[in-house]
């Protein structure tokens, strides 16, 4: 039984690694820190667990947990992770920080994209960056995992096997995804507020996404090539899932067969990838995956002007966020990869 | 190992029911039976399904079904069930019916809401109502499960402690139900259609809605009165949850604590019924229920006026649909009550 | 051309106003007020208004209105409006109060709901409830304009012909509301996160709401009788419209024809109300009034039990706020009701 | 007054349509089609527009129409125009076809597209392309409209800029659209169901998008260079709004200054186009243009790696279809371009 304890577990992302854990076999969650909440019933954030966790919140005190935990998540604001990793590092436990702080290898990188200096840069090179698809050997044992960003994660996956497998000779992608209102996290604001939100189909942060530098990098390692890549979201109605569509030009007319295969022979043996093409709805959509750790990979390739696009569903919280965590953590510990996310994802939702 | 039959695994019921049995330790799904899509993939109609069956649907064929089958759960459309149910309890299987078929006591009521003679009187007296918090002894070994109607469920789940415990003189209610679209099943019409029913807020069968025949059934039973019920549907844009808001005069000032030590009191020991009230959001809402088998029960209590509101709050497909039948199965083989059906709701959704 | 200022420019019914007066061909917007936004353009909190207006938002001044205005519409919240209105009576102009400080006749109810004794008593004697279909006489010439609430004003125009035209003999009644996320209004809350109010089937105020006041008030003036009416609102997730539904017990069976020529007898010749009875959808749904001041009234009839339900659906920033201010504003100048409001509603929305 | 006659008016273009002219002042609506609602009022199938047309709809007859009209709105599927259009030109009316039919000026590339020989070849030529802002000149006068599609209307009014004025030097553009459910139309199918349509992120048509062809055609002009465009559509679930976004690369940094002054020279004096950068929200979004012929166009300038990304949001059956058609009628007719199509979008919607 692993002793957890949840690190900031107000938000959307804490609730959702609290949802996961209510049920994975070998967690305990023994304390959930909220600096706003301390003292409050979990149930009372979180109105879905009602019955589930007889603790509350509490403050957050590095002294308190070490007798209480094996394994840390973190799930703070990006820039304040940065803070507790070493010292949490040092007493020996193990951390998955949900933050971008521990995400990037470069700390020249980190610092164009963050604006500040890399306090531990050598952390940055310990911290396995928690994409199980393409880091499952240095998963296990991992003593700090950087749980990738939502729009990275199906950015990457997205275009991972296309760079990998050859579909293309680019070298720069635009990522164009779709989000939704939960990725933005459990505080209201003014975009975020129901009449203006609903109904919106609206891009933010178009230039100069910082996932885009995950993605960037990630790419660049596997393809052996300095890929560049644009992350575009737009904000639309949908509560859960995000959708990448990445738009490129193949060198020659490829075969759907030919694309189907090389796709599934990236990912084989992968348990949360599965391929979609074909069917009544033949592309992904992250509506059949949500409350799922499921990445939905697809593409679409019309011959007439050469031009590919790879899609990946996820739902933003799980392969997104928690799911894909709790799927990191699980393999570092030799656990099933997919315990305590094993549900079929809910439909209709 | 309890061998399953869906029978009718195409709709919305059938796979919710494929959904939570996907991880039902106690049930092995032996066939899917459809007419429509027979010889399909259960994943071409059920996309989130995908990677969890291997099995297509099949023709329903009764002598095939009692070499594979302990327990057969139907999602038929109304009146179909009916032809079905006798011989499949002659050959010895359980059926849990999700139909209204076998619902009502009364032939003659039968009549009156249904239009047809019931060709089955005597199986009426047989079948038990499948609302595990009125019926929890007779479902025990019960062979012949009637599942519960959604919007009847909701309303009974609000006034049963109502009429029990003595809050009103009241012997006639208005059960205002707001509902969501899944509710209507998987058939697309024009008032499914999505740009007609986003943003609606549509009353529908307002003057005689069936469900009212089993709550009118079970309140009497529960409260040794003739309780009369109207069920007024409201369906509105949200995709899963139904909420029954029954308002009422009680004869006397009452206190908040009172009326929830006697609701506390009625619900007691039963899993699935939290009572809400207070918090962040003090009455109970269906959109922290989503995915889950809770009823959410709450009150308001206007002293002014002396009027007191019930409200109850599921998933439609869950409590009011699959989750329950699962539920009363879990009950009837003497497993726990809540096997397959304990992860907590999906928050947000 | 009639120069008008708005006071409180910035929020929901300030730019639903705003939308209006755009194309009224009688009216001239010289001044909008914002505390928050002076000096900034309309187009930046009103994005749909952009092109529309080249003033921008100024801090409000009494000097300076009275230059420029012949009628100032207030749209600033419950409590501030009260400090305006003497003085902008006094230097000539023509009132129309959004908010809630000027629509109860009885400084005593008016204590007992808002806590506070009311400091000008007698401008409630003169203020006029803008309520046109009930109050069309008092309008013409009105200096002082109290705009009703958009639960009210529902409620109302559902309960008017029942009571008027002796539907029931009950007394007492609870208008169940059905509201969209716009009627909170523009600033960001909790409740209004687009991940929380999405799916969300949530009452609030359950146990109080103020609009009952208003509602009391003028259907014991209409009935002659003390009426007592409990507003409970649910929060849905729509974004425009709000529904009423209002279930009553008829003494004897009532025919629908009877209803139905009743409730036309009551609204004769009113521009604004439209019988909705019978069709593909047979009952009223605020749907399809999206963008528009109609109040389309219908019933339901459950004659088994006797059961009535009064329906009421409107636009809650039309009918409900903006639309039924610029309407009592026409009336009031002798302009065509329906000056500036006559486009037809949008759908689908 | 034009008298003007509705054909196929049962659908979302016919509705929009008739909710236009129902205010406009140099209109009379004299007839409305549809052969599958022939003697049935008009609201019944436009809850929306009860009481604003006193006619029924009725059968097609090119006989009646006549006498009754100067111009015909075509509202027809695609094929099926094609067989009224000569010889409602030929008894001398005007046609504006909101149909694809007449869009394509090569018989060749119509028939690569739509698979058959098109009968009236030498009509295409004759046709105007309905897009005011780059057909104004042709548009006086015309006898024949060919109003163009959502999604290409979209594409190209985002792509006409950057091609004129040389924003990059690529040929080949995919226009990632989000596309919002009315798009589809008013009959309902598996994909347009409340329960599958809302929350998805759905792509469609992915691999030779007809509207693919139309863009081609008028970027090509345009830029005097060959074009190639794919239109990849995703499915979302708002109601009204379409939002094309077309990523490039451009050959050199260019500064935002440089690209909004190009733009609004290319957009000068359009009535319709409104040029949105900076603000609250940076970029366009449909929701701030429902109910309203305007095209919003905006852009994304991410410098490090010279990608510029044009935007551009309509409503879909306002620009994109009923109310481009009024536009390029009211320039045929020689009344304002925004005769009818005056008021300011809906807000919040």
């Amino acid at each position: 039984m692993i002793r957890t304890v949840i690190v900031g577990g107000s938000g959307y992302t804490g609730g959702e690694l609290l949802r996961i854990l209510a049920t994975h076999p070998q967690v305990e969650v023994t304390m959930v820190t909220s600096r706003e909440y301390a003292g409050k019933p979990i149930s009372l954030i979180h109105p879905n667990l009602r019955g589930f966790y007889s603790i509350n919140f509490t403050n957050f005190s590095i002294d308190k947990i070490g007798d209480r935990a094996d394994t840390v998540f973190l799930g703070l604001p990006h820039g304040v992770s940065l803070n507790y990793v070493p010292k949490l590092l040092e007493i020996g436990l193990q951390v998955v920080d949900l933050s971008a702080d521990f995400r990037l290898k470069d700390p020249q990188v980190y610092k164009y994209w963050y604006g500040i200096e890399h306090p531990y840069p050598d952390l940055l090179s310990k911290a396995v960056y928690g994409l199980p698809e393409l880091h499952d050997r240095e998963l296990k044992g991992a003593k700090l995992i950087a749980s990738p960003g939502c729009n990275a994660t199906a950015t990457i996956l997205a275009l991972a096997p296309a760079v990998k497998m050859g579909f293309t000779p680019d070298l720069r992608f635009v990522s164009d995804v779709k989000v939704s209102s939960s990725e933005g996290g459990a505080k209201p604001s003014e975009g975020s507020h129901h009449p203006e939100r609903q109904n919106a189909i609206r891009p933010y942060e178009a230039e100069g996404h910082r996932h885009s530098a995950e993605a960037e990098q990630e790419l660049s390692i596997l393809s052996g090539r300095p890929v560049k890549v644009s992350i575009v979201p737009h904000a639309i109605s949908s509560v859960r899932g995000a959708m990448a569509s990445v738009h490129m030009w193949s060198s020659e007319v490829m075969e759907d067969l030919e694309i189907w295969k090389k796709v599934a022979e990236f990912y084989r043996g992968r348990k949360f990838v599965r391929i979609v093409r074909g069917g009544i709805h033949p592309y992904p959509d992250p509506k059949y995956i949500i409350g799922s750790n499921f990445a939905d990979i697809g593409f679409a390739n019309e011959k007439r002007v050469m031009r590919l696009t790879m899609f990946s569903a996820i739902d933003n919280l799980m392969k997104g966020a928690a799911g894909q965590a709790v799927q990191s953590f699980n393999i570092s510990r030799g656990f099933n990869e997919d315990e305590g996310i094993r549900a079929p994802p809910l439909r209709p939702a």
